[in-house]
């Protein structure tokens, strides 16, 4: 029979590993929403740039959020965490130097499209320069969407 | 037959339809990127307050970006506009004043977010407050989500 020893070692190997499993689908959880807002500022201003609506009052509000918001990206992903349904790719983490790099990149070119919307300077050519980062990113670290 | 000054005429009425159609569907589109920030980031601050993630040093962030982002809503509904799979409710412009008294309170709760979290008071009670402006318009305005 098992001791009573091994057995509380055993559950609490167990326990350990459920609240490592929680921690990771928060840490998920969190990094998701952080880019879910990034994706609605970014959709935003690409809504208002290709004159789908008018609100060219609001581009400047979501250009500065993107940025802060972007600046929180290598924090949210940090800490390794893979989850089911997740598109972070281990090479995020096995690259944290390129991933971090091009992080920055993304933080850089929403810096220059607050700029150049402030200056009144060629916005499209920003959202073009934003949308290229972002892309960059995306393309290295992220899987492609699962047909439904 | 159809005189062609008639069928010109009915054409003409079909791309003003179609043309406002999409206009519908942009604005639509728009509210709903600028609710997605939003959700993204009251998420986002409600997973770091409940401790699941340890980012309390984004918490500001997110609670100036939201305060921003609500500040737009009332002018991303302003043009009425229902769209297939929209769960806004007509109420919203029938009781334009009560819909955008709502969005107000929401405005002012998430000011008061941040000036709770610059000032280290009770961060938890300030998103209470701003969960419950925010229910109170999602109550009011919004449709139930239908169950797939």
């Amino acid at each position: 029979m098992m001791t009573s020893k091994r057995l509380t070692a055993i559950l609490l190997s167990l326990a350990v590993g459920a609240a490592a499993t929680a921690a990771h689908a928060d840490a998920v959880k969190y990094r998701r929403l952080v880019m879910r807002a990034i994706g609605g500022h970014m959709g935003a201003i690409v809504q208002i740039a290709k004159g789908a609506v008018p609100h060219t009052g609001h581009m400047l509000t979501h250009a500065k959020a993107l940025e802060a918001t972007i600046g929180l990206v290598k924090e949210a992903f940090k800490n390794e965490a893979m989850a089911k349904g997740s598109r972070a790719t281990e090479k995020i983490w096995s690259d944290w130097t390129g991933f971090t790099g091009k992080a920055d990149n993304a933080a850089k070119a929403a810096n220059v499209l607050v700029g150049t919307i402030e200056n009144n300077g060629n916005v499209g050519g920003a959202i073009k320069g934003l949308g290229k980062a972002c892309g960059a990113c995306h393309k290295a670290y992220r899987k492609k969407k699962k047909k439904r």
